[in-house]
């Protein structure tokens, strides 16, 4: 019989439910505890699947049992989580973004290496079953030379003065919003699915609310919407509501992207297409089960999701026969599967994205927040002070 | 804290398995057993999630701790196993069909109602969010009276007379399979949105492979469509690829649907659109998170799912924030949710389909049949010799 | 130089408009006159087109240099005017329906055969590009044999009692409104496309409004959504504003359509899906310039209106480059093209609807209308008491 | 009676094909002569509308009776036709874009000023009956404070190697290709749209293709996708296949766009979205007749065009009923029938883009092209050496 494994969750905002929901979906794996500021909160999320409920996470830690911990706190609080839990010898499974500062991101970095512990910075949204898709059709040349990669992650969430969240925050979040936040998982997806690497890029950032109404309660992510009346004071803000990129993809390849929290009606539109010397293909977030192929001497392709059409390689990340439809919560499914039994099977390969992608989104951020600042464009290599640990990532060992 | 609840899963073939991991999700309530024909099959569905395997479900309704089971088992077994389980006083969760006869689908009724246990039919589609909204805005008159009811249940994958299935197998499968498989879905669907009751129906069919080949070993639902070289027998099919049915809908309104597992390129497509005196709404549910409502003085709407955009009565079902899609397997977590909750609060309604929504869509499905043979029109209410016994369903409950 | 031809445009509405307009764009023909029954509303129509304003079309039947007119008045009104044409020898291209009766359009096919003038009725929506890409596919084989034909014709401005126009009025438009003015189209393209047969039928229809507000002046067509205020009088209807039809189609294939004028949020929502043994088809006519092609084995297809992605007989069809919009207009130029290039070639093929189509589609309306009233199956056949003359229609030709 | 124009067309190309048929809808005007370099391109556009043919545009100027001409011929010539034809004293039409520098275009813009002559720029694609209505919303505030405008314009009809056109050459199509041909009607939408102009840019072009095989006769735009045998010739190219931009609009709205001639399987991809502070649009060329509208507290909208549906300044541009599509050549009949009338009522506001709007086109470009090779942000102003004279162009006259 399989050995289980322990795990536990720590948060307990809307991404730390996704992630104790899904677990409950992975063979073979247990959560022993929830581990949250409040102790209440705690207990709500953990009472209904038998776990533990904690308010201090180095308690947790102590527990030799233990063998890993999902991290889904805010922001500016990984950095020392990652670093008690992987001290305390624990793979660790943490939220994007890894950390809030370059600097940060390469230590951890470098203590996963020393420690040879599995690390997982969770870009679920790679998962899609028609993102595998894509990345096996570049992949094997499908789409030839890849020519530009262009598209936007948009939200509405943000757009009045009287949203607001803990994200709003830079103390909490760090420096940057809407390009962190939102931007982060654009640019993973782009070098995810085409293996090259954003050379250089030039940026511009605008906070079209420099001031919001801040409730002096907590506000839960995304829930904000759902009108309450409450006390709120005047709070400056200092991150950014919208961006915009342009920038240099490999040798040849061009790009465009922007990210919005204030983008009315687009309610989670993460789209891009990638076009190649061959063909295109193209995705929507809202409308995840569809891909679509363009052609230039052929007509255009829609995959519907079915795994009778899917390639080998992509196969795997849908669990549903063809139009039964897979969604968000179903990305995190298949990053755990394969976390934990990376975790099982010392020495397999990681098929999900590491520590050293988090280090490498930080980057780009930066070189974002840089370009912003001086109005120009700027070189990303200049960023990676020290080179990044080769051979961890899925990403670059597609390179 | 609240109690837990233990149950099972008899079946282990696509649905059992989604039963399974769906089960999981819901809070208070452990799988602790998986029944299937062959051991191995029951083993390898319960390893990794801590549940016992068995090959005979006798055993399983002997053990008193067992609150309820879910049967998941092809649909000529659905009768005796019920029957069984309601005798040994478990709560029932029965995939649809729910028989393959009008009369033994009102004996389960009748036996339900005896019993005093809780029993739910399967008919998961309803409770995509944006099915729970449409039917929110018709109960409170947004589209006025209701005129208009149309759509089409369409897939792909018996298009070739080499694609085979138990499905196919009327001794397995009962005297009907489109209309019996995603036909029900399709009524079900309209009389729990609209309230109304289909009066009269005229209904064609067709076997287009009046002859399939027919393997050797069994074939999984759906997986089918990959290739693989194997032994195969000409087998004769009497049960149709294709139905299409006119009806009437209480009082006045008029419908038309068809049903089809030959239609090259529909993958799941289940859509409908229903107009009302005052607008419209329809849904695909190969994109599941969209609901378009159509106007005529003002522009039409999509709502892509957005809690906040929601209803009051259809908010519980959409479990994540705006744009995160949610898929065919939630919809399950959906019903087992609310199916538990009225386990352990006797006297509660039941706020998901019942034994009586089954008995209705073996009436409809006996009338869609009978109008085939004679050829005409027929009445669906003479197909209700004996009143079904009123209170029990949430779709009677509308009316 | 190319000899030039004479016609003329009787019927001032906005069909009669639509006609002049298009004219215009036909190489080597003039538009001498236009016909009203009120001298102004002529006057108004030619004025800026330099043509004569008439409001007797006798007088115009008189101009022996006159090579054709275009008929664009009410339906019932279609029978002698056309009889007049051709007893003056003029060709004449009419719209549909053609006539008010079987009877009727069964005497002007006859005419048409005896005097050997070309006869074109106005079933335009074939000549789509995408449409005819999709003739031309199913021409080769490419769906395979073709299996089902689903859809509906749905519109909205008649949708409220007080929407009124003179083809609600049975003496003026006949006894059929939905089936007749748009359900008509719909199997025109069935069988122009598929090249098979409806053979029997089974019909129901719906007057949702028996009572309408009529205005006391008249209102045309498609216009009286924008409101105004003015005298109205109930009156009592007595056409169809719903009907949904089965379908018997060649020897095998089922079909299945809805057409209605009471759908709020479809403004001219002809749509259809034809499924073959290999693939399918689907159009939308909202979205002219797209084609579905659905597969089984392969991914979905979208054709984007291209010349160079068209079959060879589609292309001459498509008179703009690749993703430049053709719209409703276009396809009147498309018929009206050909059609004077036959009267310039005697002896040419017809490639374009011919009366005989409009006898075909006046014998489905009469079989609808028969199994509306003894609530049944019919067979279309009954209704052909002489077989149609054989050669003349394009429909007739390809099968 | 109303007098009647005389006209001509300049140019046998695509465009010149276009306006010509597109003038023959147009009430109280003749084209009488289509001037072509060959004698016998002129000769087959003009025969089958009764016009003259002629090779030399200087005699047709000669003409006194001649109101206007439409100039439809390779971008380099423009500035000389232009400027003969404002000498002789004809109103103008010209296709875009209007020269190939700014200096020669500041210079049409004051000879037009001098002259007092109607002069158009042919961005007929702002004449879409839904961008009016996009227009009208943003005019009326719907949307709010303009946040955000972004998109692409896409084909891929240069996407080989082997594609080739006289707009590839640079002596003959101006220095900017991408940019020139379809990014300026990006620009120049975004302006008229938003009542905003371009403040600064930052521009990245490439070239994909640095040499091209060049066949050694002409090659129609748009016509090269079928494959056809001949000699070529490999042929350095120096104009960019890609550009991409990111910009400031007014004084806080940022934007994002990107032009490309060899995106597989766009075909005439323009779309664009713009975001405000209350709710945002968006449209796609590929799907004229439709608008959504974005909102974040109530569902977003979708308009099928419905002339009913249309504010008061867009529904003029609207000729046919709901749901009947409007295409691309339809736009060109907005934009004829506007500059005829105003042709007629001098003194009367030029509802159309004038050279003016072509002279911002030429900024923007200029900036572009600096920007790319300066590789950094510009300044849009400092190109505007001499202001440009107010009060002529739709587009400023909105601001």
């Amino acid at each position: 019989m399989a050995k289980r494994l322990k795990t536990a969750v720590i948060g307990t905002g809307f991404m730390g439910r996704v992630h104790l929901e899904m677990l409950r979906r992975v063979e073979n794996v247990d959560v022993v505890a929830v581990v949250g500021r409040q102790l209440a909160s705690a207990q709500k999320m953990a009472a209904g699947y038998g776990a533990e409920a904690l308010d201090d996470y180095g308690k947790l830690l102590e527990d030799s049992t233990l063998d890993a911990v999902h991290i889904c706190t805010p922001n500016a609080t990984h950095y020392s989580i990652v670093n008690d839990a992987f001290r305390a010898g624990k793979h660790v499974l943490c939220e994007k973004p890894l950390t809030v500062s370059v600097v940060e991101a390469r230590e951890l970095v470098d203590l996963a290496q020393k420690t040879g512990l599995r690390n997982c910075l969770c870009n679920n949204l790679r998962y899609y079953p028609m993102v595998q898709q894509m990345r096996r059709m570049i992949e094997a040349g499908e789409i030839g030379e890849v020519l530009i990669a262009q598209g936007t992650y948009s939200q509405d969430w943000m757009l009045y003065p009287t949203d607001w969240n803990w994200r709003v925050d830079a103390n909490v979040s760090g420096p940057s919003r809407a390009m962190a936040d939102i931007g982060s998982h654009w640019f993973d997806m782009i070098e995810h699915l085409t293996g090259l690497r954003v050379q250089s890029l030039c940026a511009d950032l605008q906070i079209f609310h420099p001031t919001r109404k801040r409730p002096k309660r907590s506000v839960e992510t995304f829930t904000g919407k759902l009108p309450s009346a409450e006390d709120v004071e005047d709070t400056p803000v200092t991150t950014e509501d919208f961006g915009a990129v342009i920038f240099r993809l490999g040798d040849r390849a061009r790009g465009s992207m922007t990210a919005s929290q204030v983008s009315a009606g687009r309610k989670n539109g993460f789209t891009f297409e990638i076009f190649g010397s061959k063909s295109g293909v193209s995705w929507n977030q809202e409308r995840p089960d569809e891909l679509w192929i363009g052609h230039r001497n052929d007509p255009n392709q829609i995959i519907v999701k079915d795994p009778s059409l899917l390639k080998d390689g992509a196969r795997s990340y849908a669990d549903l026969p063809g139009g039964h439809s897979e969604g968000y919560d179903d990305t995190f499914k298949q990053v755990f599967r394969r976390f934990y039994r990376s975790v099982l099977e010392p020495g397999s390969a990681a098929e999900y994205p590491q520590f050293s992608d988090g280090l490498r989104q930080m980057t780009i951020l930066q070189a974002e927040l840089d370009s912003y600042r001086t109005r120009g464009w700027v070189n990303v290599e200049k960023y990676i002070a020290q080179p990044v640990l080769e051979g961890h990532s899925e990403l670059r060992g597609r390179r």
